[in-house]
């Protein structure tokens, strides 16, 4: 079963949506809209006393202020843990003296193309880069177990935060 | 911080993608795309043994086959636990006699208003329910600890998959 896309709806900052006519397994044809998406990456950083750090920022899609982890959109050609070192250093000014892949994930594979590439950043050391313009970014230093009862108590609802933080709780027993 | 639609862009079977006008901190305003949808249930089902059910198919975003545990977007007005039930039937073709509430997240809050509910199934009885027409679905059953497996070695890469594992995972000590 394959796509191939039939019809541009739209093409903007960060969603680019098209129609693609799909092959279903009986032969017939079904059509999917499809957010075309750069990907991203996205990182869990711990201190040494095992805090975590995590910004918090208006997101429209819930309409309200999230939790999450540093992460942020794939540049053209950019390599996904230069993305995490770069979004690291711009929206808590520490870059990782040790950066660990942990994979990643669709969020919704359904409807859209991103693939959100996780790391694990450790040996953090200051260097702070210029923030983008029109972010607004609280950063917020919290225990390791803090944080993962935040995700028990629906405090912590963004899907690549979730999954980093509970990735490495298994990977380092936390 | 909230936003105000400007401009409605398009509107599909899943996709409603709208354009939003947001107040910044500092009083200027920002354009924001904004995919608008219904939500969505999806339920980590297990059996007396402790294996869960899992369901693979074609999904065009990631553009292969993918593990994932049943799920469906919500009808109008039905209740997400109604939903997860209905969905487990269609899909796998059981009831749960046992339906917790996991809590839910957004996949990606930064442009989809989706959120997704999760539940844990258990004392599973057959009782199934017609598939929608154009779904074309396998249902794979596996040992908890092997689909735990599955996540780390990049197997199961689904958001809503690897969130109900690992909060199941961490709620019964599996």
């Amino acid at each position: 079963m394959t796509g191939q896309r039939v019809r541009q709806i739209y093409s903007g900052r960060v969603v680019h949506l098209a129609l693609h006519e799909i092959q279903l397994p009986d032969g017939s044809t079904a059509i999917r809209e499809l957010i075309e998406h750069a990907g991203a990456a996205a990182v869990v950083a711990l201190d040494e006393a095992n805090h975590v750090l995590l910004v918090r920022q208006f997101r429209i899609g819930a309409h309200q202020h999230l939790y999450e982890i540093p992460a942020g959109i794939l540049e053209a050609g950019e390599p996904p843990a230069s993305c995490a070192s770069r979004e690291l250093q711009e929206e808590i000014g520490y870059f990782p003296g040790r950066l660990d892949a942990l994979g990643g994930f669709y969020p919704t594979p359904g409807y859209t193309t991103e693939y959100i590439h996780l790391y694990l950043a450790r040996d953090l050391s200051p260097a702070p880069l210029q923030q983008d313009h029109d972010e607004f970014i609280e950063v917020t230093r919290i225990p390791f177990g803090e944080a993962l009862a935040m995700i028990e108590r629906g405090e912590i609802v963004d899907s690549k935060t979730i999954i980093g933080l509970l990735r490495v709780a298994r990977r380092l027993s936390l």
